[in-house]
Order: C-alpha cells, then structure tokens, then sequence
C-alpha cells in the first residue's frame, strides 16, 4: 500500500475524478493504475503530473512504441520495481513483443556498462563530438 | 587524454588494429573514437565489448536509429558526459532530427521523475501489471 | 532477513549495546530499527555510522525536521525501499504532515527530471554560477 | 554551449519569449540561465517545465528556502554538475549561508552512504514503518 | 516470476541446454540460477552476457574472491535486490567471511558518502591526480 | 574552485589544521589534495568524513589495495570525475597495475550491465540465495 494510501475513484474529490477520468479516456481503459490513486492525495502534483505525461507520451516525432519503449528502458536503468511493471505492461500493449523486449533490455544493459567504462577510464570526449 | 591514454592505430598491435578495422568498417568510417582507443589498453576488453556493442546494435526487432536513441536515453539519464556526446552524434547520424532529439530527453526526463516519485510513494503493483 | 540475521539486545555484546542504549536514549524511544541490528554484525561500524548519523540530523544551522526530510528526499531519488520507509516514520515524528510530505516528493522528482534534461542537452554552467 | 546552441532573446519566437519574461518576472531578475534557453529549442518542454518549476518551488507547505535546498540536495546525489551550480546559486539567493550548505551536504552524503548499507546488508523494512 | 517467465533446462533449446550446461561446468555445480533463465528468451543475449561473465570473471591479475566482492560492491552501490543476492552467495563460496563483507560494505558505503561531497562541493581535481 | 573557495594549510584554524597533518601522516605524504580544502569549511564534517575514511581503508579483513580498488570501482559505477582521478592516484600508489586496473573496469561495467538486465526483466531471488 502506498505512503498515504490509495485514493479510490469512490472517494475522491470532483478535483481527482476528473483527472481520473482523463486517464481512462486517453488510454481507452476502465480503471487507473496505483500510481496515479496514491499521488492523488496532492490533487495539484496528479493534475500537472497527468498534463505532463499525456503531453509527453502523445504521438509526435516519435511514436507512442517508442516512447513507451524509451520510459522501460530507462526505468529499468533506474531499477525502479513499480514502473518496469507498468510500463513493460503499458509497451507491450503499444505493440512491443518478447523479440522487442530483449533487443531493448539489451540496448540499456550494454549502455550501462559501456558508460561506467568511459567514466572510469577518463575518456576525453572526441572534438567531432562536441555540440557545434 | 584517458587514464593511461590513447593507444592510436600507429602504434596499436594486431589484435588491436584488426578491431579497429572491424569498427571503421562497420560503421563505414574512416576513424575510431577515444572511447575505444581507451579500453584498447585491454586487447581483451576492446575485443569482447566492441562484438557485444556489434551484435546488440544491430538492426534486429528494433531498428538502428530506435536503438541509438535508447542508447542516448539511458545514458542521459545515467548523466555520462562522453557517452551523450557519442551516441547524440550516432543518433543524429541515424537519423534523428532535432525534434526527435527533444521528445526523447521530455520521455527520460520524465520517467526520472515518475520513477522516484513511485518509489518515494512506495506504490505496490497492481496486480494487472504483475508478470504472469 | 537481513544477510547475516539481526542482532538482537538480548544477544548483544555489551559494546553493541552501549550503541543501542544511546539510539533509544537519543531518539526517546524503546527500540531499535532493523538497519542497526543489520550492521551490528560489524561493531566499529555501528558505533562508527551511528554516532555520524548522530552527530550530523543533530539541530544546528538546520532544525531536525529540514534535515529529516532532505534525507528522505534523497532515499528517494536513490529508490532505497528500507531507507524510504524509515525515513517516512522519522519525518513525520519530526512534523513532516501530508502536504509537506507531497510537496517534498514533488520537488525531488522534479530535481530528478531538470537533472536529466540538463546533462541531456550538455548545458554549460552558466559564467553567473560559476563558484567564485 | 548546449547540444543545439542556446536560443538567446533577440532570437527567440513570441513563445518562448513568453516563458522567459516570465521566468525573469517570477525571479526579478533581468537574465535567463543557459538551461532554459537550451530546451528552448523544444517550446512546449520549455512550457511545460517552466509552469512545472513555478508551481512546485513556489512557498507552500514548504518554505522557497527548504524547497531550494531540498533541490540542491538531490542535485549533488545525482551529480548533475549544471544543477549543482545553478541550484547552490539560487539556494544561496533564497537565504542559505555557508554553515546550511555544509550541514545540508553532510545529511546528502550520509543518506547515499546509509542507503548502500541498507541495501547492501538486505535489512527488511521493520513492520513498525510499513505504511498503514 | 520474470517477465516472460523462466526457461527450465527441460524446456530448453540445444543452443540454450548448451549454455546452461557450459554454466553448471564452469561453476561446478548443479544447477542454474534464475538470471540466466530469464535471459534466455533472447538466447545470442544468453550466450553473449554468459561468455562476457565468464571470461571477466576468471581470474587474472586480479583472483576470482577480490572479482565477487567488487562485483558485490557496485551491485550494493547500485541497489539491485537479486544482484545483492545472487553475488552475496558467489562472494561467500568464494571465500568471503563475515568480517570481509562488513569491510566490503563500509568501504561501498563510503564511497557513495564522499562522492556526493565531491560533487556537491564542486571540487576540482588536484592537478598530481590528472592522468598523464 | 570548489564552491566556497580552498582552504589552504597556511589559513586554516589549529583544528583543521590538526587533520591535515593527520592525513598527510598517515598516508605519508607532504600534502593534503583538495577534497579535504573544500570541506574544511565545516571542521566537523572535515573531522568525521577523515576519521571514517582513516578507519574504514585501515588494512582488516581486506588489505589496503583491494580496498582502494573497491573505492575506485565504487567511485566508476556513480562516475564521479573527482573520485575516479583520486582513487585511481590512490589505487596505484598502493599497487595497482594497468592490467588490475583494466579487469577491475570489466567487472564493474559488466555489474551495470547485469544490474540493470535483472531489474528490467523483474528477476525473482532464487531460493538459495535468500539470506537465511
């Protein structure tokens, strides 16, 4: 259970309700996952939470998949439980197979390593690299 | 200049040419980056991570410019200056335009975000998102 | 479980209890968390880490309740399940209320999401900010 | 200079014009940091930051100055270099002396040391901190 | 349960059996731990991070105790809960003692604490410490 | 600089004063680098983070050099610059060669990398490896 508990649809204020219906409309479902029930007790951190996300997440120059696939890739970095849950289950809805997972897992994991590599061996960044 | 400097090709052995060769070839160029000339103080480092980087980077169920972009989230998000530097140069040698480059960074920012606010909260997981 | 199991008072030898007594004496309470029965294990590292953790959310420049809750901000960001949970209970004996509690969340995510967009977009230190 | 070069002023569209007047208004001050004109390129992240930064360090149950410092903290546990100058500058504007930055650096350092400990030692949440 | 679930010997393919046997060989032991069942979805992933374990793992001019401990170390420093896990146990069947482990952990910890002094204080580096 | 400036052995007080010598006779040396200078701003925190650090790489359990090694794996894995350069000086003053130097890079990149393919794929602890 989260921090405060979670906030249920039945128990919340017009203020959260809205946002909760906002969620289920855009991603065309009938329920809200836990995170948005247990931020909600901050009616003000949900709301521009929500706007945030919604914004971001849209179709745009990239694709909802690999938007989706992005927000995993770097959660899984993060190592945090919560949201390797949600959104491997939000990616895979988008279209991402078990091939896709792998591919995705493997980007992150190798970035990992090679990132530790360049810190720790001082690499001096190339000067074809550095922003014009 | 790394922490026991840059072996360049003049002065590189066999082993380490004949990887330099492969990463020139590959990516069809006519020059190696720091980060490799680094770790070629390990013949056997440069070798196995240069394969590992090979193998995972290639178009599979995820194409190229899909993989660099992740590549470049993670290591954004793990704030490794030479690495941004190289993969924002790979990525937009892929392909990825200034408008893609901006919707990636909102997609990592924003899971940095969600991710502690997550933990912070300690939401549990709903059990729909639990792996079945 | 902690690896090596906890080490209970009654079990205690008298150096690891002169720690405990001082915990309980210093935080007017008749128990011990499980993070310092973990590390009894290695007693010049309890007395150690106990008596800097006293020394440092001691009340000096800054009362006990603002440090309390830049602890748990950064257990936070560190997604540090054990250290979230305590420091959750330590804020709100100290005052932290729900409100205070969701605005600190917000700005420790908010911290994380500019941190990434900052090193992201390689922004350099403004010439204003540099340390005189 | 940043991955796309700074949007100074002069160059700047009507929007993001905007934004920075009213960043300049919110802080009354007469210049806009690198970071801002660095996402500037991307005007709805510009936005949409902007209104998030305003909301979330503005004096609520949490004091500017408590806000500032709770950034900063997170900032040097992240180790974001940008963040670090640009939020020890504005936590020095909004009040902290050189006694606060230490002690609150102290708290910082030791939360990322505890936290290791924690986790390295697998100590179970006592029951006592569950969240109710 | 892993994402896709685990892969079991019985169920396994020749080309995953073939690690899987080349794991227990090398290990001198019986059985396979869930790492590598789960991975083995993507099985070039499988054999890729196996052989890149295996030949970082062997001992070489550092032995295979002091590769499990500093293993250990960053899994600590990094917080992964089954990494902790799975190397506290390797570390242990390599040689590691109790004593061992709480030094192991000290030393982790108090690199995580002055890391974010020397970040958070801006510090420069010595100019006797800058790599030739 | 660091954030408040350096303090130099010829300004500092008699009790900073006191720790300096302290470091440069323990490690026999003749100077002090400046991690310490920019902490000396607070002669307790400059006091506490010497003594842990004298107490904590004392040879034990784990003789000096594995325990700068762990240090500088430790300092790799977050990529803090400052660490990195000082604990690699430190590391090689006490014995570390290019070739522990290179396998000690492998094992912490290779920690990443598993790290963060054993959250992504929400790896379940295997039985055996519980603590018990």
């Amino acid at each position: 259970m989260a921090t405060f508990g979670l906030i249920e649809y039945e128990q919340a204020s017009p203020e959260v309700r809205a946002v909760y219906d906002d969620i289920m409309a855009t991603r065309q479902t009938g329920w809200v996952n836990n995170f948005w029930k247990a931020i909600a007790h901050d009616p003000a951190a949900l709301r521009r939470t929500w706007l945030s996300v919604k914004e971001i997440m849209a179709p745009g120059a990239l694709d909802a998949l690999t938007k989706e696939m992005v927000y995993l890739a770097v959660s899984a970095s993060n190592q945090c439980g919560y949201c390797i849950a949600s959104h491997t289950a939000a990616a895979r809805k988008a279209g991402m197979n078990e091939a896709m997972f792998a591919e995705l897992m493997a980007v992150a994991g190798m970035a990992n390593e090679t990132n530790r590599l360049a810190s720790g061996y001082q690499v001096e960044i190339d000067e074809r690299f550095a922003p014009e």
